[in-house]
């Protein structure tokens, strides 16, 4: 039998290929194009518009960096909002610690949902626990109009194309200004340092105009092309390195795959071209 | 006219394929297929057997982070020793440092070398430094024989295949510590720990054996697939994270790429996976 291959493209200067045994799910959503494949090395892969978004053998990687940074910053995290995270795999961290005792999601494409509940049960599994509200609806929408106030909020959007688009910009971090407490904090998806510094240098510049504490961090995972990848950081109040708890990273004691307190403060210490790049940007570090 | 792609495979399960403008250099050596390309993202590209080995975009990456992490980590180091390495770039780095006063380097393929002096100078620019020592030949017969002792020895080579294979034995390291001072240092280069976890257990195993510090660092780079390299760290007296150098590192004064005083402790804080996998051959940690 041929192998089958799903290829992605990055930009017009590289092309990635996985070998998949199986398609499980297309769908063409009012949003994008929502594939899941089966891979026999990576495991169950969902693809948004031809990229690669979530594979079972690295998406803990994602999941543990884009949550447990902020949520072991804030000394006492109990309301957090995801914008997008359709998998569900940011939620399954979230949920895992003691102090939360709600999570919103609000995720515009409930194909994703759908796909991920139906074939990727790793990363989807959490998706009806008690403590979390998943909304389907436009996350932009919902920080306007929510009268809700959140601890943490986190962006955890596609590529600033297509219907992330504006998940990258001005107004909607000024409305996420508005949902976040006075000690919030807010992390975003923020591409990488390679292919999109100007993209991570327009989120940070937008952030460090509203915000007193801005940074950026990073995270390495084994289907996002490049190697490196970033989180941005603001926050209102607590600084990602002298504000992390001990205290409630042994209480809630659990099992990571990637995160541990050396590689938290670590994912801060950026290389000298993304330093040299985005220092300008960087608040109170 | 037709895009021109050059394919690497990557297990049996991935393959990247980069953009090229054209085919620079191309030659069956004694020990390796050997080409160079150009690319119009990338920019020079070398490939040996057709892996991505170079590329100018990020080759800074890998040569500062396999050099100055041990020779800032050495409080005087004068003599270096290099085990492949043919590209030139590991010299260059080494060749910035003001305490190095002779660096020898091994190059076992003489046609490596000729294809990146004459089409990748920005890593062959100082092969002909009158510090450097270069020798045309098996680097494992090298650290047999020779009578000569290094402060720090940067085993530079290709993947656990073909030429390479021996620089991953119990036999050739035995030999390395012969080589070494009395308070020397070898960093290797170390495969990742998505695609080569039980290569990475063998070789620090190996390491630990011998050498009463061993310890594994992590770089990050564009073209070598997974996100995450490493170097093995293996030492008779100095711990990289006790005795990094500011005075050294001060004194040189170098305008680094990626490698900064942060970076070099960030890059030992392992993911938990690694830890996990490997933490039983680490020592004096």
């Amino acid at each position: 039998m041929k192998d089958l291959w799903v290829e992605e493209k990055v930009g017009d200067f590289l092309r990635n290929s996985y070998k998949i045994q199986k398609k499980l799910f297309s769908e063409q959503s009012t949003f994008q194009k929502v594939e899941v494949f089966d891979s026999p090395y990576f495991g169950k892969m969902l693809f948004n518009d031809d990229l690669a978004m979530v594979s079972d053998k690295d998406e803990f990687v994602y999941h543990e960096m884009i949550s447990h940074v902020p949520l072991y910053t804030h000394p006492n995290p109990t309301k957090v909002l995801i914008i997008g995270g359709g998998d569900g795999g940011t939620a399954r961290e979230v949920l895992r610690h003691k102090s939360v005792e709600l999570c919103v999601m609000v995720e515009i494409d409930e194909a994703v949902v759908r796909a991920c509940l139906e074939h990727i049960p790793s990363c989807s599994k959490d998706l009806n626990h008690p403590k979390l509200k998943l909304i389907i609806d436009d996350g932009i929408k919902y920080v306007k109009e929510t009268k809700e106030k959140f601890d943490v909020i986190l962006v955890d959007s596609t590529d600033p194309i297509g219907p992330a688009q504006p998940l990258f910009g001005v107004e909607f971090y000024q409305d996420i200004f508005k949902c976040l407490n006075d000690d919030g904090i807010v992390v975003s998806q923020c591409e990488n340092p390679w292919h999109e510094i100007t993209m991570q240098k327009k989120l940070l510049s937008i952030l460090s105009e509203v915000y007193p504490i801005v940074n950026i961090y990073n995270y390495h995972n084994l289907t996002y092309p490049s190697g490196t990848w970033s989180f941005s950081f603001a926050s209102k109040k607590y600084c990602p390195l002298t504000s992390f708890s001990e205290v409630n990273f042994s209480k809630n004691n659990l099992d990571y795959r990637y995160y541990n307190q050396e590689l938290h403060r670590a994912a801060f210490a950026l290389p000298e071209f993304m330093k040299k790049e985005l220092k300008q940007y960087l608040k109170n570090r």
